[in-house]
């Protein structure tokens, strides 16, 4: 990459300020004063070669001085400095004020007044280099690559297309459920998502200190919820919301794995009768899916509770539940032999514990499964165990009663990293890969959630809780696979909706053209012209075609002299004469006509 | 607001250090030596009352050194050096780079022994009086203020309803002219947005360096279609964006101006013949505000090349152009004089040229200015004015055309902020104030926008430029007015749009309201029930009331041994009986017929 006008400008600034200071400094050595603020790093680089800070072994006031005087220093020369540098920098502004006012030492400066006459030819020669290469650049634009953030993408009019497709075949189906409709903003206080996310929050997007609140990107948008609902007091709620989050993960955005991405959240807050709402979310789920028509699928659930009093009855100790549960997380992507190496080696449980966890962990199924496990003479002695296990058993009545029990798998493997959830958990998991042109994707998980009974406490200065549980739709991944399709010739989407162009078939229709638009327009008619004075009749037909514009009015000198213009159906290319003054009316009658035959034609 | 936990222990620390330090100067300076890092605030606040820096009246390193020291003090009782502070913090780093290395004035620093007595004190009882305070404050859940960020703010349900109608709107009038759908990240790389926004590059917010790319939020949405037109190398584009932008501006909330704010843009780009699609944006932004229909309302056009000719011809410097018309810019918030006298004592300008410019700048009218300017001495003289006024008499005709010249004010006080027009400047103004319950508020300006003929050319490393024009809605303002509506009575919203409720008469009905629930879903149909399992039937109606569902399902013992179930059309309080078989059925015709009464009723 060539650096660009800008930087090579800001350089040269930079050089000659240099170089004026070293001259300054070499005057004023000569007269025998010290300049404090030329500092020699190549010095400096030899000292840290050996110690570790300017003045031995501990950082000092000293090392702030380096440090502010090299804000931009180019480094590839001084890898000793580097290596203190990027040190210096993961110091608080509190660490630094109590570091030790030592003395400089004397190697930190040029002192010598031969060092500086060759140090000042040195840093000229530099600055004319830097010069010269300006004169061989161009004065072009700027030249960084032009690329979106790491992670990041945008969505051309087909992908929009294809998104808000998806989208709106969600949000119909959260509407059915009666959901409203909240947004917030999309940073948040850092403090609001401080303490929510466990070893995940290394990946949130701080914003810059520009002076003023310390913000964070939203990492999801069940925190922001959560602090929606303290803040305002509110107590019960059945909202929706749609919205980018942002993680600084490692992307695979072919996988529609993405640093900025959409989730589609649908919660229920308030004191309700046990499995009721939860059961509900498994029902928006399924129908969501199901409008969506992206092949099987099946929904896992389990309970926290469950999986406590199985930890219980296997002998983890209580402190470790949740991070023994993190580790069953990953069952979903590894086997258990590494599994139940993690537990043992890293998080400290048992190998006889992690053993009889193994044994609960491969189980699968539905009300046979209840029924065995709240005869299970270990976790039928465990409060938790019996709690979490009869919850299972009214959510798969629910589901029954909903017509879903076909589609639900309790399966005591499922964990959810979150630390949050304190009862039912779920993902959706679709069973079978997606066929694209020729080839096949598998997608996995594509919901999850579960219910959290004490986040909104958190937010609250009482400790009030509001229980909730709710559902997250991975659109991503379903966008990432529609688009393979589309890409595949699988599927085709139309970016507008255009029902008439408006052409001229002769020189010098413009002004005539866009009268018809007006009309067209105010009559809430979906028109477009071309924005050239005299565009070729062969270009703004190919125009229709490719953008499936059904109807165009196409004027002539001949008709406008008969008070008539011509209609043309471009499928079908028949054209008929319509008198002018009818012709909003004509096409109307016309639109209305095709969107029949549309209806007709699809059922 | 209580101060939170954490703020209490930040401030405990940040006093220690404070006490520390005035301690080890108390020692320092008994032994006779200065102590640098302590500096006398009353003093330093007491001299920039009189002075403007340290030293006087240029900025010097003293000042640096001064603003380095005062990261964390408290301004209140500081007003100089508050004002002081906001003046510092506008240089560059470069700016800084370049100041004087003056000496230390002596009443900088705290060098008198009685002096540091009697602050030692002080402090030290700060310090007490906040550890005291740390005591009585109970170690509950976290006590931050619960807030949104800033300038930002939560959208309620009713909130969500009246934004989503304005922007259904609006979209609805953008595709009507064709326009698809793109979408960009939320940040884009700094680079991509630096050096396109003048003086209001300092409002950008810039994410935290947390390794990897530099990055800022989107400041608008006409940067990001420029990066992205030459990126995909796209030379034809007609697209809307509907989104948040960020500025770290003063945010005026009530007036609806805030930190994270909504855009839509409609813009056209590539080479047509002049003023065609100009004229065009113009009848969208007609269409949009006939829509909303919020009242009376002026489009004001201008044109850049004729300001640039206006300012030649007054005898202002080329290279003053710019700066000239930023002034001019002003003109909508200040009168003439206030304008007049920045130009001259800021710009430069000379006060003949700037009389000169006067005289133009109260013109306003239509084709009689155009054909007045055209023959004008001077401007008839200078090439860009006629361009400008030729431009102008062809975007008046063609705005006849569509039928919509009496909206507009050809208004050459109008300049617009942005330095990347080249063409056609626009702004949409309503000229009355809007009723809110007993109240009337002003809106003024409420779309804006122009041609910028050389921007994605700024993106492309061959400099090919993508000529484009656009407007943008200012919705924030609208979307407060109408909830100012909502909040006097004047308007009303139904948040959810559920049509049938699922109520039982006695209890014990839980799983029959599931079934039918699941039914009615499937059928697609809107349905609600209450999450206990016993509600009362009085709540269940109530609830219908509040959220005026129309229909409600509603099942009684004796009905189902019939195998009828109850409708009750919540109104009208009537009820009838049907086959519980015929339920979805049922429904399903009686929403339609409400559907069709409400439609009848609207005609």
């Amino acid at each position: 990459m060539a650096a660009s006008q800008e930087d090579l400008l800001l350089k040269i600034q930079e050089q000659g300020d240099l170089v004026r200071k070293l001259k300054a400094a070499k005057e004023s050595n000569e007269r025998g004063k010290g300049f404090k603020e030329v500092y020699n790093f190549e010095e400096i680089d030899k000292h840290l070669s050996h110690y570790s800070y300017i003045c031995g072994y501990v950082p000092s006031k000293p090392d702030v001085d380096v440090a502010k005087a090299l804000k931009s220093l180019d480094f590839s020369n001084y890898k000793y400095i580097k290596r203190w540098w990027n040190h210096m920098r993961s110091f608080s502004d509190t660490e630094v004020s109590l570091f030790p006012d030592f003395r400089q030492p004397n190697f930190l400066k040029y002192n010598s007044k031969k060092i500086l006459e060759s140090q000042v030819k040195e840093e000229v020669s530099k600055l004319l280099a830097l010069k010269a290469q300006l004169v061989t650049e161009d004065a072009g634009p700027q030249k960084f690559t032009l690329k979106t953030p790491k992670g990041t993408r945008d969505y051309n009019p087909q992908q929009m297309t294809i998104r808000n497709n998806v989208l709106d075949k969600i949000i119909t189906v959260f509407r059915r459920h009666g959901a409203e409709c909240i947004d917030t903003p999309v940073f948040e206080l850092k403090d609001v998502l401080t303490g929510k996310y466990g070893e995940d929050s290394k990946l949130i997007y701080d914003l810059k200190d520009q002076g003023g609140e310390i913000l964070s990107l939203r990492y999801d948008l069940t925190v922001p919820l959560a602090r929606y609902l303290a803040m305002n007091k509110i107590t019960t709620l059945k909202r929706y919301h749609i919205a980018k989050v942002y993680r600084r993960d490692n992307p695979a955005m072919t996988r529609g794995r993405y640093r900025e991405f959409y989730q589609c959240d649908f919660d229920i807050a308030g004191v309700y009768d046990p499995m009721v709402p939860d059961a509900e979310c498994l029902k928006v789920v399924t129908e969501i899916l199901e409008a969506l028509d992206i092949g099987q699928y099946i929904l896992k659930v389990n309970h926290r509770r469950l999986l406590d009093g199985m930890f219980e009855a296997c002998g983890v100790p209580a402190d470790k539940f949740r991070t023994t549960c993190s580790t069953v997380d990953k069952l979903d992507k590894s086997p258990w032999e590494e599994v139940r190496t993690e537990m043992i080696n890293e998080k400290g449980v048992s190998p006889d514990a992690a053993d009889r966890i193994g044994e609960y962990v491969r189980l699968n199924g539905s009300t046979e499964l209840v029924e065995k496990l709240l005869k299970d003479e270990k976790l039928s002695k465990v409060k938790a165990a019996l709690e979490g296990v009869e919850a299972i058993k009214t959510l798969l009545q629910y589901c029954e009663l909903f017509g879903i029990k076909d589609k639900i798998l309790f399966d005591l493997s499922l964990a959810r990293g979150l630390d949050y959830y304190t009862g039912v958990i779920y993902e959706a998991v679709l069973t079978q890969p997606i066929k694209i042109g020729n080839e096949e994707q598998t997608v996995g998980s594509i919901a999850g959630g579960g219910r959290y009974d004490n986040l909104v406490g958190m937010f609250d200065s009482k400790n009030k809780q509001v229980p909730c549980v709710g559902v997250s739709i991975g659109v991503e991944r379903i966008f990432s696979v529609l688009e393979a399709k589309l890409a595949a010739g699988d599927i085709t989407v139309r970016t507008s909706d255009i029902d008439v162009y408006v052409a001229s078939a002769q020189k010098n229709f413009l002004e005539e053209r866009m009268k018809i638009c007006a009309e067209l327009w105010d009559a809430g008619i979906k028109t477009e012209q071309s924005y050239k004075k005299n565009p070729k009749m062969l270009n703004q037909l190919q125009h229709c075609e490719e953008n499936k514009i059904p109807l165009a009015v196409v004027l002539g000198d001949s008709e406008l002299k008969r008070g008539v213009v011509k209609i043309r159906n471009i499928t079908t290319r028949e054209e008929d004469e319509v008198p002018r003054n009818d012709l909003v009316q004509e096409i109307k009658k016309r639109i209305d006509n095709l969107n029949l035959n549309q209806l007709n034609g699809a059922t």
